[in-house]
């Protein structure tokens, strides 16, 4: 954790594919030449323990957002980035332009800083922006009516080829709160989603690394991982890897929320090599360039490291506006008083000059220029609870309608617009801050932290917060942002991130299944068949996490040979209850009769007896 | 984990206290003679950055399930087993003899065998019995007006000294679904509701070890962590250990699942070192009496079964009386079939004898056996889903029925009895398990395994379950099963119980926050007040795990002086949002005006200003 800062080692990354997984990349119908890529898990045969009969059990295709790293038919190169996928679809709609350099003072001033050249992106590209008058959002182009190979790209994504295994209807029926949920994603239902604001599909022109994806209630739910160094620790090549990592497991966007020395060079390390949407906290650098002090921060400076960031790649910015001076003395009496970053920052600048922040003054500029790059706000929460007792309170609420109205503002420009929230709310006032959100802000999509039930277990509250994450993903919220084991304690590290991304990935499936989204179960069934039929391969290969489930059976019965036993090491041979079932099933097919009507007639028998013993419950 | 079979070594136990705790013993009114074990956390005082005052922060106390293990003022020798608190209550009722022998034919087989002398307890007490005609269940004593030493220790233990610190009526009420939780919990209150069967306090008269603790849906949820050797692995002083380590990190109640041989000598060790009540599946060990064979089983070597364990001294009995010969082929179509292992073994003799089990047709001597040592039914839910796509089907709701029958006649006994819930559900469907149970069962408290809220996780199942369990104990279940990291992949280490009892520790108490138990915000409020005013060694303490927490800290900041640090290793010095709040209320206390009054004033300026302006958002 102590090296110098150097530019990335290749050997760092991880890229080994997942077991009996291989890449396989769906070709657009309206945009032929979109190649959505997902993940196919080949299963074994179903072998009837009978007859010897098999029986093949067709793969499964999963939503995949570790990118080409995944891919061995991909060259990956950390120093080059990965592909440009987005590039020609960005450009040929004509309304882009590439600047001859870069608009931020702040980074000509980098660039031409010769003592960061060793730690420099090596192929740094020029910048695109909207050309005068031209607006580049996705919500603009769905308001014209146009299905872009973005939109396309994720209605592929979000069916995951269900439709071909026929797999829609057999689950459960799921509640989904007023949400509006199709059967099948269609290309034109993105369209209208993105258009009506309900969804939003960060893809900034900077970013054409990315795969896109779409945040909304009526997709599935997202997941976020933060990373980011910090003053005390990490280096550059550590956060590229981090972020390759994060995706690896299930991070379908990443928040870069660095706040050490060298950001801007980190951020274009990360962009460069992300096949995630990235978004940052824009406040955070700005701070640094005015040594910390909250109240020496100026829309200048603010401004400037908007265009800085835009101009990279970022996808969408967390932005404070909502901390308006007034609710600042709702904090005052709280146990916790404003415990997000960029919350306390705008707080304290707004104390320190008695006004209201530069954010919300000068919101409409910052849709300009968000709308030049097809930056999405993720309008922050800048007053979210930071404990138990703090939930729900006027603060959080007041801070939430201020968002409403900014969100009605965005649209007005066709920014594209989601809104943070909590936190920490205990179980039972979870669904009012879904609710309150849905009303306030027009069912732009949520993006919450947690939240987190309880505030007694620091150590474990990924889970504290996945509880509250499952079930806030269920009412509606379209993006969870993961905690990792370390919140409130530390830096995560690579396992902390692993398990903090899997945590909230089992969450936002949690809330799939729950709300009913078409084809959620799939998985769930096929990995449940093959734990049943001690297909232990298949059981690992279809979990979340199939590294982590094999060691972990392994610890217990290391031998090959146990893989394939049709039992397991919590119950040994002679009670696996798997293997009863079976012999209760197995039982009827021995005597040559079907087993229900076995069951049937040995029922009739009994209703028999029964009936002339006077029906009594206890002989 | 491969070493022989040998009786347990002292030094393998686990007896260090929590940090900065201490154990105290509150006394009862109605019986003096009781000491309710408690656990008080000492805290640091508060201390003002401007004027350095000091205000000190009172102790906090907490449920303590960890028995003499954690009081260094107790000699722990599990050669000898643990102080006997309940013994002079049990027998000062004078309805219990002491018999000369035990009753059970296995175990006096199991006594009289020399070659097992080596791994036998070394003070075998006499087994105790009801007197002829004789009731001696809680229960009873409940109907006839009696309030027992164990309902006034429960109704003390409940409170945590909570009416003292005036804690009750600060925090968010809670949304009960219909419970009837008092402020405080009164003996009176216990009694009644052990009367009407809404709750249970396991305690058999041959484990007068046990601390009593009460299950209910007006209680505070409880937890049960399942421990057992199996055919593969383990050996009892592991066991032993188990046991003490489960119960240290807050198991209120431990299963013994053991299904290896010697079966009898380590739940005899187990039993006499533990402070939590002990339940079993008897038909575990009725299954290995019978080498395995399910067909094999008969009604006379499981009633000896219980008896065996009956006069050892087990609290409660899982019996999974509710599966029918009806409802078996309702599992036929289900993707995993029957996945309890008693569930599968009855369902197997079922159709093996085409005639109801003999748990079924014997349940009223089941009920005599039981209320002669005040052993508590645990309704087994044999035909619990055992996947996402077999929750709430025909065959489980079937069996609940009959569950809710079972308890009517366990009641006209007087037998204490719990209700035995899933298993697999995703979220929007658990309300519907809690709901039933409730209707058919007539508020008999209800004991779930999880439910999981997702099947693609094996590895994390102690979080997919975590989820389900949160929500169901708030919706009124009132124990939780726990389930470890291993779950469907392999036995659990002393790592895996730790993680499986501190995650559900922690599912139970959002419970309890979202039910708005009194009191239950207490301790969420001291942390978080620690946490902000930087008290980071307070913090460690006041969690559920403070070695954890501790660890994770000092990974990033290992340094002494850190933990007194206003800033953590997150986001560093100058970015710590919890330092800039506290500047906030800092700067206006410098100003030497009251913060509240200050931005007041700033307000009314800023209103008035609006207002000239003609109140335009945007200037």
């Amino acid at each position: 954790m102590k090296k110098k800062d150097t530019a990335p080692q290749e050997n760092v990354i991880s890229t080994t594919p997942f077991p009996a997984s291989k890449k396989i990349y769906v070709p657009g119908e309206i945009h032929p030449n979109i190649k959505v890529a997902m993940r196919e898990i080949t299963l074994s045969d179903t072998v009837d323990s009978f007859t010897g009969k098999k029986t093949p059990n067709q793969p499964v295709t999963v939503y995949d957002t570790s990118g080409p790293y995944t891919d061995p038919s991909k060259k990956i190169n950390v120093h080059e980035g990965i592909e440009r996928i987005r590039e020609e679809w960005i450009m040929s709609r004509g309304d882009v332009e590439e600047l001859d350099g870069f608009s931020s003072t702040y980074c000509n001033e980098r660039l031409n800083d010769k003592s960061l050249d060793h730690l420099r992106f090596n192929h740094i590209q020029k910048p695109k922006r909207a050309k005068k008058g031209k607006n580049v959002s996705q919500m603009y182009y769905a308001k014209q009516g146009i299905i872009t190979p973005e939109m396309e790209y994720v209605a592929i994504r979000e069916n995951q080829k269900l439709q071909e295994a026929k797999r829609l209807s057999v689950q459960h029926p799921g509640h989904d709160f007023g949400a509006s949920i199709p059967d099948v994603i269609t290309p034109e239902f993105v369209r209208e989603e993105v258009a009506r604001g309900r969804a939003v599909i960060p893809s900034n022109i900077n970013h054409p690394e990315s795969e896109p994806m779409i945040l909304g209630r009526n997709f599935l739910v997202k997941i976020n991982a933060n990373i980011g160094n910090s003053a005390t620790t990490s280096c550059i090549e550590e956060e590229v890897e981090k972020a390759v990592w994060a995706c690896r497991w299930g991070a379908d966007n990443i928040m870069d929320l660095s706040t050490g020395k060298n950001i801007h060079e980190t951020r274009e390390w990360i962009i460069r090599n992300s096949p995630v949407p990235i978004g940052t906290v824009p406040i955070y650098q700005a701070l640094e360039k005015v040594n910390g002090k909250a109240e020496d921060l100026t829309w200048e400076i603010f401004r400037d490291t908007l265009i800085e960031q835009a101009e990279q790649g970022v996808d969408y910015f967390t932005i404070h506006a909502g901390v308006r001076l007034a609710y600042v003395p709702m904090t005052a009496k709280r146990i916790t008083g404003i415990v997000s970053r960029g919350g306390s920052i705008m707080a304290k600048w707004c104390l320190a000059h008695h006004k209201e922040s530069f954010l919300y003054t000068h919101f409409e500029e910052i849709c300009e220029i968000l709308k030049s790059y097809d930056v999405a706000f993720s309008l922050g929460d800048g007053l979210r609870p930071g404990c138990i007792a703090d939930a729900n309170d006027e603060a959080q609420f007041a801070e939430l309608e201020t968002l409403g109205e900014l969100t009605k503002i965005a649209w007005k420009h066709d920014v594209q617009t989601f809104i943070e929230g909590p936190g920490h709310v205990p179980m039972h006032m979870i669904k009012a801050n879904m609710d309150k959100q849905l009303e306030a802000c027009g069912e732009a999509p949520f993006y919450t932290l947690g939240p987190l039930t309880t505030d007694i277990a620091p150590g474990y509250d990924h889970i504290t917060s996945g509880i509250g994450a499952a079930m806030i993903g269920w009412y509606g919220t379209a993006m969870l942002c993961y905690v990792t084991p370390k919140e409130h304690l530390g830096l995560p590290n690579k396992d902390d991130v692993r398990t903090g991304v899997i945590t909230y990935k089992l969450a936002a499936h949690a809330a799939d299944l729950a709300k009913g989204h078409p084809g959620a179960q799939h998985r769930d069934d096929a990995l449940s068949k093959a734990r049943f039929e001690f297909r232990w391969e298949d059981q690992f290969n279809l979990s979340l996490d199939p590294e982590l489930a094999r060691e972990y059976h392994d610890e217990t019965l290391p031998a090959e040979g146990a893989k394939i036993a049709h039992f397991c090491s919590m119950c040994g041979p002679k009670f696996c209850s798997m293997k009863i079932s079976q012999e209760v099933r197995d039982y009827a097919a021995k005597k040559e009769i079907e087993e229900k009507s076995a069951l049937k007639i040995g029922l009739e028998e009994k209703a028999e007896e029964f009936k002339e013993k006077g029906s009594e419950v206890y002989l």
